[in-house]
Parts: C-alpha cells; structure tokens; sequence
C-alpha cells in the first residue's frame, strides 16, 4: 500500500501542480473589469517632452500673419484650418460649432473720433482714426481701428471730467471729496486697474453722457523701455480696443441662458443685456494730452496723475482761454448679429467617455494676437499636436479629451459661453475639469496660476515635473524657479496661486457651471511692474515680433506654460483616482471666513447691534475639513481594484465643485451662480471670494437704511454656510 | 523517432487537459466585478407577496388613533415610534431630521368664525366653532377645529358676493358677464375643481377684503349615499380644513430655496411667500345655506348652482328686508416658527450606494387622517417591513432605498420641500426616481397612476404581475382591472396614466429637481363621480372606521397600491438596468407638442402675423425620440457584465429627467423648473404640459400689448424647444 501510495504521489503532485499553475494563469489572466491606471510618470513626461519650443513658435509665426476678428471670413478660415490640423494630429473628432450672436463693428465709411470744439462749434482738434501700422504688415487689410464694442452709437457734446481710473472709489472721492458731478459731462478715464467695463458702468450711474478711454503712460509704459518696435511699451499712438459689456456671465446679450442658435429667441437689441446706453472710445496717449491739456478745475491728489507732463486736473471743462471748449465723442460703431465658430475637438476616454476634461481657449484676435490669444492658441495646438503623437501610439486617455478653440471671447466671452449654454445638462453631469488657454505670456518674470483651491496640489506636483524655462535655471525645476520668485505668504511656504475671476473663456464652466477650473501663464514681477496687463495690450502692436524679440526669445517660457497646461489635462483625464485636493479646498474656506469675518469686524458696533455671526459659516467649514479629510482618508482603504467603487468615489471628487453652484445666482447676477468664487462687482477681473457676502458688506455705511442692508448680510451668510455644508456632505460616506 | 513521439503525446495532452482544466476554473471562479441583477421576477413576487392586507388594516387602526397634527408633540411621538418600528423591521439606519418652518394655527382661546351682522351691527347668525366629533372619539383632545391655515387675521366686514368654486374664468364671468365688481367685497366660493389657494389668490386679486370656503353638498356628497358614519358622505356640519399658501414650490415660506435649519436666515413674517393678505375660512353646508339664504342680485347660471335649497344669487349683499345685513369674518389664526420633523430610513444599496430610489409619503394629518394620509403611511410602513423581511433574509437592492415620513405636508409640502432643498446637490447628481405616497384610496373603483413618461411601462409591468382587489376578479391582474375600467383614449389601447401636477409632496423632487417620479392610489370612477376629491377629505370624519366600513372592508385595494408603490422602488432599486423608458417620453413629448400647438391655432392671424411656429419644436421632438430609439436600440449590444459600461447607460437614464429642468425656472416662478411638466397657474392639483408655453397662451386675447404677448410665446417655444434639444443630447452615444 504505502509503495503503492507512493507511486502515486509524485504524478499527483505534478498533477495538482499543472492544474495549480493552470488555475493561476486562467485567474491573472482574466480582465477583470479593472482599468489599470494609465497615468504614470512616465507616460506623462513622454508627453510633456514631446511638447517642443520651435513648434510653438512656428504655430504662432503662422496664426499671427493676418487679423482674425471675430465674425470675420478669416477668422472663419483659421477655425478650417484649425480643425483640419487637429484632424490630422488624431484627434477622434472635430467638428465646428456655431452661433449666431451679437457683435459690433466701427463703420469702415463711417470713423469714430473725438473731437475738441472751439466756441463756433468747429473742431480744432480730432483724435487719429486709426493706429500707425508696424513694419512688416503694411500691406495687412482689414485691421480694424481702434473701439469700443458694444458703445452705444452717439455724438454727445460736453465738459470734459477726468476721473482717474474711473473705479467706484474715484467716482465716490470725486462727487464727495471734490464735490464734481458728472451728470451730463463727458468722463475720460485712464485705463487700468480695473475692467473697462466697469469704468464704463461707473460712468453711467455717474450721469455721464459719454466716457473717453485712454492709456496713460504711468499704466502701459515700462521704466527704461522704448515703445514698439525698439521696445515692447506701447507707443503713443497705440490705443487698446476691448469691449464694454456688463455681461455678468450671460453671454451673447440677447440670448442670456441659452444658446444662440437659429431657433433661439432674441430680445430686441435695446434690451440685451449689459450694452452700455452711453458712447465710449479709447485713444493713445499722444491723443490723450491734446484733450486733458488745459483742463480746469481741481488739482488732483498724487494717485490721480498720471505720467504725461500734464498737471492732470479734473475739469469739469478747460481753464482760461480755452473755457469755451468742449469735447465731442463721434460714434458710429454699431451692433449686428453675426455667426461664430468654435472649434470643438475630441479623444474619446477609453475607460469613461461620459468624463470630459476641456482644455479651452480662444482664436480670435482684434488683429495679430501676437500674445492675446494666439499665444495660448499656438501653445493648444502644440498640445494637440503632441496628444495625437500619443494616440497614434496606441494610447488613449481613460476620460475623453475635449479641445476648444472658442470664437468671440472679446466680444464677452461669447462662444465659449454659447458652448457652455448649448451643453450645459451635460456638462453638469459630466465634465471633470476645465482648463483655460487663454494668452500664455504676459510677462517675462515667472509663472502665475489662477485656479479652483481643489486643484492646487496638482498645480504643485505638475509644475516639479516641467524644467525652469529661464536662462541660468537649466537645472532647477519650474516650480523652485517659480517658488523662489512668487512665494504664496509668510505664512505658507509655496508658490502663490491666486483665485479666479474673469475675464476669460473659463467663466461660464467655472462660476455658471461649477466645473473645476484653472489657468496659468508666464507673467510680470507684480511687485515692481505697476503697469497693467502688458504694454501693448489689444494693440496692433500685439505682433509675432513682440514675442520672439522681448517677451520669449526662446520660446522656452511659452513651452513651460504649454507643459504646465498639457500636465493639468493629462493627469485629469487619465488619472485612475482624479487628483482633486479637497482638503486644500477646506483650508481656503477656512482662510477665506476670515478674510470676510474681518471685513465685517470694521463695523463692531452694527455687528453686535445687528447679531451678525459668521459662527455658523465657522462650524460648516469645520465640518468640511473633516469630511475632507475622512474622504482622504478613505481612498486609503479604496479597492482600485474595483471599478465602480472608484467611478463612486470619482464622482464625490466630480461634484464637490458642483455643489458651491447655487441655482438662484448671486443677487441680480443669475449667470453667477458659484457661492464661493465670483468676480467683484466693482472690478470682473478680480476674482471675490464669498462674493454674496462681500458685496453686502462693501460700502455698507452709506446704505440707504441699516436694517436692510445688515439684514442683507446675515442673509449671505447663512448662503454661504448652506452651501458650505452641503458641500461637505457631498464628500461623506454613501448612503 | 514516431514511437517516441506517440509515448509523449497522451501524456502531453493529458497535462494540457488538466492545465486547461485548472484554468478555466480558475478564469470562471474569479470574481470579474460584474454585478448580476439580483431583481428577477421571483424576488419581486416574494416581495410583493410579503405585502399583506391585514398588516396594512392593522397600521392604520393604530396611526389613527390620535390627531397628528403638524408641529404637535402627537405627531413627534408618532414620528419616533415610525423611526423605532423601521429599524426592527431592519432598515440600515433610521434617523429623525427636523426644521424650524412658519405653520399656523388658530387661537384656541380666541376661536374663528363668521357672523351675519343686522344693520346695528349685532351677530344675528354665527358660524359653528368645531365638528361634532365621531362616535368612538368623543375622548380625543386637540382636535383643531376647521381653519385655512395661513389666513391672515382680521375682522373684515362687507357685503357678501357668490363666485362659484373661485376659479379665473369664474371671476372674469363674474366681472365681465354680470358686471359685478368684488373690489371691497366678501367672496364666498364653494371648495373644489381646483386648490383653495388658487381661489384665495384670484379673491385676492379681485380686490375681496376676506374669502369664506364652503363645501357644497353637489361637490361632496356622493347621490344615494349616506352622510357619515352611516355612509361616506359630508355631513352638513363637517368641514374641509386646508392650507391657503400659494408657494409654487417654495417651502417654508419664510426660507425660500434654503433649508429652514437654526442657522437660516428667515424673511420677515409678512414677507413670507405665498401668504395671503386676506382672512380665509372653511365653513360646512349646515352654515353655508345661512350665509347664500336671502342673498340678492342675479340669478346665477345653471353651472354656478350647487345642491343646496336655495336660489344661489350672486348678490352683493342680502335682498329686501336683509338687505341692511352685512358678513364679518372673525380670523385670529396666527403663523408661528414650529419645529417639524421627518423620518428618513435607508437600506444601502450593496452595488451602488451612491444611486438612491426615494419612497416618501407624509405623516400629518389635519385631524385623524384615515385616508389622508395614513391610509398612505399604513402602506408604506407594510412596504418597510416586507423590505426588511427580506433584508434579514440576506437580500439587499443594488441601489439605496431611501423611506421618508414627511412632516408638515399639510401646510405646503414643507418638511419635504425642506430636505429636498437641504439635500438637493446630492439628490442632482444621485437620485434615480421618487416614488410618493400620499393617501392610497379616495375612491372604491379603480387604479390611478399619475407619473412622468419614462415610468409608464415600469407601472403597466408592475401592474401585470398583481391581482385585482376587486370581488369577482381573483384571477384578474390589476393591469386588466384597471384597462377594462378606465382606458386610455380612442388611440391607445392602454389603461390612463396621468400626468403629475402638484399638492404632494413629490413636487420638490419632481418639478424643482427632476427627478423621475409617480405615484399611485385607488380612485373613483371620474366619468361619473363629479364630487371632488372625497367627500369627507380633510374633515374629522376621515377616521380608521371610514376606511373600513366603505372605502376598503377587505384592504385589499390597499394592498393593491402598496404592491404597486413597493413593485415601483423594487424595480427601480433593483434592476440592474433601470427600467425607464426614454420612448415613451419621445412619445408623449411628441403629444403635448400637438396639443400646444392646437392651443395657439386658436389664434390663427395672430400665428401668422407674428411669426409663432412650432416647427422648431417639433423638429427638437423628432430629434429626442431618434435619440431615445437609438439609445434603446444601442442597450442591446450592451456588455451587462461591464459595470462601467452598465454605470454609464444608467447615469444617461437617470439624467434624462435632470435635463428636463431650467435653473431659471418658469416665469415668476423660480421653484417650477420642469420646462414639460408644472402645476397649472390657475390650479396647482393640474399638471401642464409645456406650462411656459401654455401660460404665455392662456388668456392672450386680454393681454394689454399683443406684440410683447406673442413675443412670449416665441420665447417659450424656444426655451422649450432648447430643453428637448438638450435632453435627446443626453441619450446620444458618449463623447
């Protein structure tokens, strides 16, 4: 028996070891519904070398030769060619998209101008009707002078008043302190500081019947700069163009919450929304002097001069002999219905195509676009150019990739908003992030980021990854060299990253939508460079010239931005676990109560008579830290293996932006809806954060009665804390 | 070298058998991730088997003991024993939620009434001050007599005017017809047709100083049946109680769009929505006939009579020797903040916790509330066992199961519009369907399902599948109960389901939210009971012996609609694929649009001269149902044992619903987002279809600018037409 046994027992160990080893190989061989992540370091610095500085600069060298305005056959003809090339990258679809929305153009036969009047009502002096061409585009057509889109059309006579920025706070210290009304007066206003908008909006309420902008020295020159082409400061004879909406995010102004499509329902142009009801006109400074010389009235206090050799007073009129003067604005631009086209590509996801991250930016120009936006657009197309390397590899990102080239974003941001309207119910339910690529350089400094606090720690570990584009820097990385320039605070030891406002394509997907949202660029050293913008913002001397002699020689700064912008959309879509920080999210909550406690805590006195608390905002942000970090704490103990526990658990990190999106908008800003982050009131490029409360506490001492106005503030209080805490509880465990 | 070969190879093959042996165990034993269904058709008959009449007959003698009057320490009580009976029964967790909502009262010391007053002024004939109390209940404190809670309080005195039931063409026949102005006026109008909120609004806005409801016996009293308790008809001194809100969908009036936590900011109390600034009070027949008995001025149209023996003249004010009579209304109802309090329990879904099937019926009751609503609350309870039942037995959904007991439903829907504004950002993004609960019977004929489209075949499956409760019909499915009793229409051979409106609390989860919902009861015959309602609704004679000696001796049609509800959340719950039906949508949007469009071609010049087509709209239908084909079409190439793929399909089911809702909501009515589906302006119990479009039509002949009337209807066929745009988007393939 036992030799029998014995006999048996080698072959039946072999047996068992072949069905045994069988068994293993059929078990690992199974897939077992799980994806395995894709992202890993080195397939993203695969695609974050293939990113390439030449390549850059030749998109921006051909997209920069002729002006793509809005609404214009050759803008039309970039989107073709635009698409076409996207196509040929590989990406999976490309398609345009177009809307039919209300643009404004100057009158070719027809040129605005301002004009001094002598006292027969003779015009002794016209402002230029158009800016000196540089070299090199005399030939160019089409170049649309110097506007104002959207002014009102009008020729309205009067009495110069200077009001600096023309902020609330300038309008505010003239009535009050200088005791100047505007009503009835023609306001000119440096530009700056501020979005002409805003200026303009200002102007209205002031009573003016016109508003004059123009770049002031002080703002748009740099010390020690020469102006274009010897230099990138703007010359005299520059003038900016841009629009004067006050959208508040509701997009083309006579379809506000839905897309403008051929079906759509348009109010009558008088009733869209934020048109100005007053003419407006920028100019250049060698115009600017011809009008402020002379002007009477008050001497200003040194804030309000400029840097012309001019004694800046405020008017209302001229001094002396030239008392009798008086302005005249010229205005003929006029607003008309025109079809737009956004570019809209896609690499579907191929774990989740029902998860979109959207990288997005504009293509039209107001001429060259040298910087705005071509190049943010040369820097995208590189982008696409590098994903469909990978694609045509083999390799596809587990979530679907949508890449946009939006029209009309200087028209108020209209075809990415269009876009947003269009696709809102989906993008609601389905969109992951939004990342915006706008101009990629503004300065020659360092990296600025503006992003959702819950992307943050992403921006962080991407910006390690990608080399110092600066000269002497070779071996440091982007975010030392960034680190080392732009520290946050004395408080915390990191790069600053600001919160977002608008003034960009990222608005309706981030403060109408709820959609994680950021940007990056290269930008000034804010600390010394007063100017705003940069130099030769929105002028024809925005050129290809203007990048490749000053601001990036190398293009090795618009390739670290374009890594920056590509390694955010990478890790994004294919990341197993989204790299959302919520935790960092509490901390800014935390951080931003006080900020807005402190405001309050000016009025102590109205704060205990009116039983204003911040205490329960206090308590809901406490809870949310510590649903953050239980949620952190949890995905330790996740099964990645499973793939609908992580879908779950991706959709908390989805839908905690989301839950910050308050239906009912801000008060009579329904398109504003993001109860954390909206732009101010008094300024759309600052981003406010707590914005309810913000602007009931702004200015509340000269409210016309106290009771409301307090009563007002405890109601954006308690907001903020429903909307706090029904974040958190979009961040505890299910069911 | 061939023997050789042939000695190896019955080993070889021998190993490969048991290689392959092993592996194809082990690829087989290898859990995939895939999640089978769990619902099949025997798991859903033991369910539906569990569910027992004699439960649902006990529960309700027990929940009827006691008034369970909203904010009353009763209703707590009742609250906590529902929360400790659940978690017996096994629900995962059950926990009692509460906020602090304006509900009102009368003054127990100061009781409501009306008086006829004699020209000194002297009360010759006071309304009664409470119902004579049903034998069995004489006992029984805290019986809050007949009132219309948030009247407002006052004494105002007048003539008296008849308005029929209060409706807006009542009004207008009575202004335009008869000439009789209720400017300064006391309205009496009799209850029914439509919401007596609807009634107060219109006295309101006729100028009435005060409005007095009464219950005629032509509207609730059944012919050859007896008053109660020998029958289930009205008696002459019973009253119907009822809430004079007009809230559209607002919640705590004094809250909007918040929940009412500690931390809410509250409007002042005469700021509230939905408040009437009028006195309201319900009367019985007994004191009706004092009232409308010697009244004067026209003799009414045959339509405008009720039952009573009297000449139902308009008036204003009494005839001949009464003529120096005049009506004073004594109201001291007072609105107070009240604690209320919902019961919400939860079964987590094993698959997907983070999907959730909502059943949810209210728990006040005005006085008894033997069918509203604890004819409701009997089967839900019945269905919280029979799921716990089978939860002991190791079965779980897939889904989550969530139970609510709403508190304050008889004050507008106030404890679960509080938690679904309370829980909206997560509800959004993870509710599947709602199913409601309200009453399960207000009549002894047949079935009445009220639901959106995409349930229909979910309900005509269900009903397959349960036996008529009707005697004689025991081997009849309730599918066929109901077909044979009410079909319908000339084209479909089906039985009727109609559309939701409003007055339960599945308005919050369904029209503000859009979230898929129905709900389902046992009813009368409408084609020849004209009374509305039921008779005895919300007086105190909707006691436990109401139920079982008329309404439902054996509680078999009871039983019925509680396997109908529980079929509903089982299925939904359950099915690995959920069973919504985006065909049927396309089908019925298809319908309304005809019937819109039948609406406006009153008006044919006025369609002509202003430019109204339909045909957007309709293109947008035809492109939803392609989409809603395809998509079903596309469900059977699914890979069911890919829970991504299975995810992904559900998540575009579940979101259908969702795309149907306009954060800006209907015109002045910011908590009606439903752009298909709303409650009528004119009565909030009626669902509208294409209700923006619909009111924009209603009345337009009287609109005082046609131009700007007519350019209301082209924007609302454009909102609507984007919505059904955006919803077939939906259901296209991803990305």
């Amino acid at each position: 028996m036992r030799a029998d046994r014995r006999r048996w027992v080698a072959p039946l160990v072999g047996m068992a070891f072949l069905f045994l080893t069988g068994f293993l190989v059929g078990w690992f061989a199974r897939p077992s519904g799980v994806q395995h992540d894709h992202a890993n370091d080195s397939k993203l610095l695969d695609f974050l070398n293939e990113i390439q500085a030449d390549n850059i600069r030749q998109y921006l060298r051909k997209f920069t030769q002729l002006p793509h305005l809005a609404g214009t056959e050759q803008n039309l003809k970039l989107a073709k060619e635009i698409a076409n090339e996207w196509e040929k990258f590989g990406l999976d679809s490309v398609e345009l998209v177009s809307y039919d929305v209300l643009l404004s153009y100057p009158k070719p036969e027809q040129p605005n101008y301002i004009s001094i009047l002598n006292q027969f009502g003779n015009e002794i002096f016209n402002t230029s009707l158009t800016e000196p061409v540089p070299e090199g585009y005399e030939g160019v057509s089409d170049i649309v002078p110097p506007y104002n889109a959207f002014s009102a059309k009008g020729q309205p006579e009067g009495e110069l008043v200077y009001v600096n920025y023309g902020r609330t706070e300038d309008f505010f210290q003239l009535e009050r302190d200088m005791g100047i009304n505007c009503s009835g007066k023609i306001v000119i206003a440096r530009y700056g500081k501020i979005f002409r908008g805003n200026k303009v909006k200002n102007a209205i309420l002031a009573g003016a019947k016109g508003i004059i902008l123009f770049s002031d020295p002080a703002d748009y020159c740099a010390p020690g700069v020469d102006v274009y082409p010897s230099g990138w400061n703007l010359p005299g004879r520059g003038a900016q163009r841009g629009n004067v909406l006050n959208l508040n995010g509701a997009g083309d102004p006579l379809t506000p919450g839905y897309p403008a499509k051929e079906y759509t329902y348009r109010a009558e142009q008088d009733e869209g929304v934020g048109l100005p009801k007053i003419p407006v006109h920028p100019i250049g400074y060698s115009d600017a002097v011809h009008l402020l010389t002379n002007m009477g009235g008050p001497h200003p206090p040194d804030s309000w001069k400029g840097a012309l050799n001019i004694s800046y007073q405020i008017g209302p009129g001229y001094k002396g002999e030239f008392s009798k003067q008086i302005v005249r604005m010229n205005i003929y631009t006029s607003n008309q219905v025109t079809r737009i086209y956004n570019v809209i590509g896609r690499i579907r996801g191929a774990v989740e195509p029902d998860r979109y991250v959207i990288l997005g930016g504009h293509r039209d120009a107001w001429v060259f676009g040298g910087i705005d936006p071509t190049s943010g657009v040369a820097v995208v197309h590189e982008i696409a150019r590098s994903v469909g390397t990978l694609v045509k590899k083999g390799w596809k990102p587990r979530r679907t990739l949508v890449f946009a080239s939006w029209d009309a974003e200087e028209f108020g941001l209209l075809g990415s908003t269009e876009w947003a309207e269009e696709n809102a119910k989906i993008l609601q339910e389905r969109a992951v992030a939004y990342i915006n690529a706008d101009s990629s350089i503004e300065g020659m400094y360092t990296l600025r980021v503006d992003c959702t606090p819950s992307l943050h720690t992403l921006v962080y570990d991407i910006t390690k990854k990608i080399s110092s584009p600066e000269p002497g820097e070779e071996t440091m990385t982007l975010y030392d060299s960034w680190h080392k320039r732009d520290n946050w605070t004395n408080e915390r030891n990191a790069p600053r990253i600001s919160k977002l406002g608008s003034g960009s394509d990222f608005e309706a997907y981030f403060i109408r939508l709820g959609i994680a949202a950021g940007r990056a660029r290269y930008t000034k050293n804010t600390k010394t460079e007063r100017y705003s913008s940069y130099p030769v913002y929105h002028s024809v001397y925005e050129t290809f010239e203007l990048v490749e002699r000053f601001y990036d020689p190398s293009f090795r700064r618009l390739q670290a931005v374009a890594r920056v912008r590509a390694g955010l959309i990478f890790q994004l879509s294919d990341s197993q676990l989204l790299p959302l920080d919520c935790v960092e999210y509490g901390a800014a909550l935390h951080k931003y109560t006080l900020n807005i406690e402190a405001i309050a805590n000016r009025h102590p006195d109205a704060i205990s008579r009116y039983n204003v608390s911040f205490d329960s905002l206090l308590n809901a942000v406490k809870n949310f830290t510590s649903a953050a970090q239980a949620f952190h704490q949890r995905l330790n103990e996740l099964d990645r293996y499973n793939p609908l526990e992580m879908r779950m658990v991706n959709d908390q990190l989805m839908h905690l932006e989301r839950a910050f999106i308050d239906p009912l908008g801000l008060p009579g800003r329904p398109f504003y809806r993001h109860i954390i982050f909206a732009p101010s009131i008094h300024n759309k490029y600052a981003g406010e954060s707590f914005p309810g409360i913000y602007d009931a506490l702004f200015d509340i001492e000269n409210a016309p009665e106290q009771d409301k106005a307090w009563d007002e503030v405890r109601r954006q209080i308690s907001i903020a804390t429903f909307t706090v805490q029904a974040a958190a509880m979009v961040l505890m465990p299910l069911a």
